[in-house]
């Protein structure tokens, strides 16, 4: 670890504060493995139901189990009268996605019984809030949750009303399996401090949410697409970064402070897009940000040599999120409901770990200031 | 710090996750100083208003200062709609003060327009959050604040609907200002680990409503007193409290984590219940919650040599705020609208850091799992 002036270690970088069963990052080699699976071979074949059991219970389901599972699960997607009322009034104010999504996960203490139960909605009414709250935010009223679709598609289906075409649910679902679980990021190091204190489920997902909405916190693919859409035909990508570059500008969508090598949850989601995009008979958006990234990798390898920047997660949920119909407001909360399953097996180990995390301080102000009453300063 | 396995170090044991000048806490010395000040200094003659002043701006304000300070939190403390509707709600459906707290304090990004006017609208808001919501479970409408009085007298004013006597102001006013920071406590670093992604205040502030609420969280004084109020006379408090340590039981109220001698605040806040229940004309509890002090730690000392147990903050807080006339389930919320000033003083500091909190995890699960559909499980 890389300490500072006197002990302090900034960002407490390199600093291992858990222990967890849940994923596996390795920056170095470029792999990412979701309780003992490579991301891969889950993201593209599991449920998403599957993989929130996987992740809780340290073992995928059978049949039977998972058919439980997902009943439990479905059982609690609707909302509370008071979160919906909220939502309503907040909608009048144009809040945010992302502030409205804490506030409204942070009323789901209403209703669940015990712990299980509170994760258990957690994960199932996320995507009932966002939903609800975009459709509101456009003048339209919430629909209720529909029990005979899959997590996944139920989600597509609040946000549009449409019972969603099967390879639309499947994009969806490789992009949560993806994005379920990343080691201790912030967000989730948030929930696991929370937690820590003996609190609750709630309280900490709650806190999860504002620390994922932070743009320094991965996971916030809203410009990765911009470039693409900017430069609009694939002759027009090297003299559009060549200029970008030579102003000095980073280009989003490439580039993590983790992965060294090619993030491996890009290959993932470049090939879900790929298929979605075939699936709805138009490929000249995936075909123009495929130009694009090759030619953004060369000219980075030119600009900022030994850098080895390499397309990240980002670009390739943009492209995946927008073949999904999802506007740039909706990717954050999206990866929150995906990543909301993690966030609650993160607590579940540190309910088990049963400590309060509790570092300290260094103190670097005054030591002996002389009290004098207003009326003298 | 103490490393685990591996150098997994749990609960950031003895690691320096900040720097910050706004508290120093030796607990070796049993010392805390605010910003330069040795607590006793500030606690017994500031007030809040200048407390915060100071955590904020690093140094205590003048007249004029003081006055424009003052004018702009008062200005804030009214809820929007939205958060009292919110409150009513929820008052319907027996949600406790803290989470009560926790989803109001989220709302409030409706309305400030910078990150200034939320710090100022979190601070003015949250004592009137728990007076609003304290009056609404038990059947009564809130009051709107009161421009003519101080934060500390406005919130007691809200609880009740009278003006209170200036020995009330007074105690509350150093109550708050003797818990408005303590280091990095873990509703601290919730906060700053949220801010830290660039996220806001009332995130950062909600975050660590949750954190606080959690019962390994110092300051939820609530059972410290509930002994006090058991042993009823003084001449039973021998014998009931050497049969609570017979029985291996833990006394609440005594003993510290951080502190190795007497608590610093636990005499200021002596000291400031002996002048309020003087004040109140009625000397009965506060001679019998002394009498049981002193038996416990004695008898402490012979049940458990060498630990050095001494009352910490709670016993003491729990006698002032009980004199305050405050049931126990106002303890905590009572808490965060002191701490606030502090949770929001950290995240000013963290904001000029600018980087993001983001530790390490290890990996303890499997790494070769094979994947079979759920048809073969």
């Amino acid at each position: 670890m890389i300490k500072g002036t006197n002990g302090y270690i900034p960002g407490l970088a390199g600093v291992i504060a858990a222990q967890t069963r849940l994923s596996h990052v390795d920056g170095q080699l470029g792999e990412l493995i979701i309780s003992g699976y490579p991301v891969a071979d889950l993201a593209q074949q599991a449920f998403f139901e599957e993989v929130i059991y996987l992740l809780w219970y340290d073992r995928l389901p059978n049949q039977d189990e998972l058919v439980t599972f997902t009943s439990e699960l479905t059982a609690q997607r609707s909302l509370p009268q008071a979160t919906l009322a909220l939502l309503e009034a907040i909608a009048a104010e144009n809040v945010p996605p992302m502030d409205a999504l804490r506030m409204a996960a942070g009323t789901l203490s209403l209703g669940p019984v015990d712990e299980r139960q509170a994760a258990l909605a957690l994960v199932a009414r996320l995507p009932t809030i966002v939903a609800a709250y975009w459709r509101l935010c456009n003048g339209r009223s919430p629909l209720a949750p529909n029990p005979a679709l899959s997590h996944a598609a139920n989600y597509l289906y609040m946000l549009t009303g449409d019972i969603p075409a099967v390879a639309l649910t499947r994009g969806l679902e490789t992009y949560l399996n993806t994005v379920v679980d990343h080691g201790l990021n912030a967000s989730t190091f948030a929930a696991r401090v929370i937690i820590a204190t003996n609190s609750d489920m709630v309280s900490a997902v709650t806190g999860a949410i504002g620390a994922l909405k932070g743009p320094l916190h991965g996971g916030a693919p809203g410009p990765a697409l911009d470039m693409v859409f900017e430069i609009g035909k694939i002759d027009d990508a090297e003299t559009y970064i060549r200029a970008k570059l030579e102003r000095g500008e980073r280009l989003m969508g490439f580039g993590h402070r983790v992965y060294k090598v090619r993030d491996p949850r890009a290959e993932i989601l470049a090939t879900a897009a790929e298929q979605m995009y075939q699936a709805a008979g138009d490929m000249a958006l995936y075909d123009l940000a495929k130009g694009v990234e090759k030619t953004a990798v060369a000219l980075l390898a030119e600009y900022k040599p030994g850098r080895n920047l390499q397309t990240n997660v980002e670009f390739y949920t943009a492209l995946l999120l927008h073949g999904l119909g999802l506007e740039t407001d909706l990717f954050t909360p999206t990866f929150a409901i995906g990543r909301v399953a993690g966030w609650i097996g993160h607590c579940l180990e540190q309910q088990r770990e049963g400590r309060i995390i509790r570092p300290l301080s260094q103190y670097t102000g005054e030591l002996a200031r002389q009290w004098l009453p207003v009326s003298e300063r």
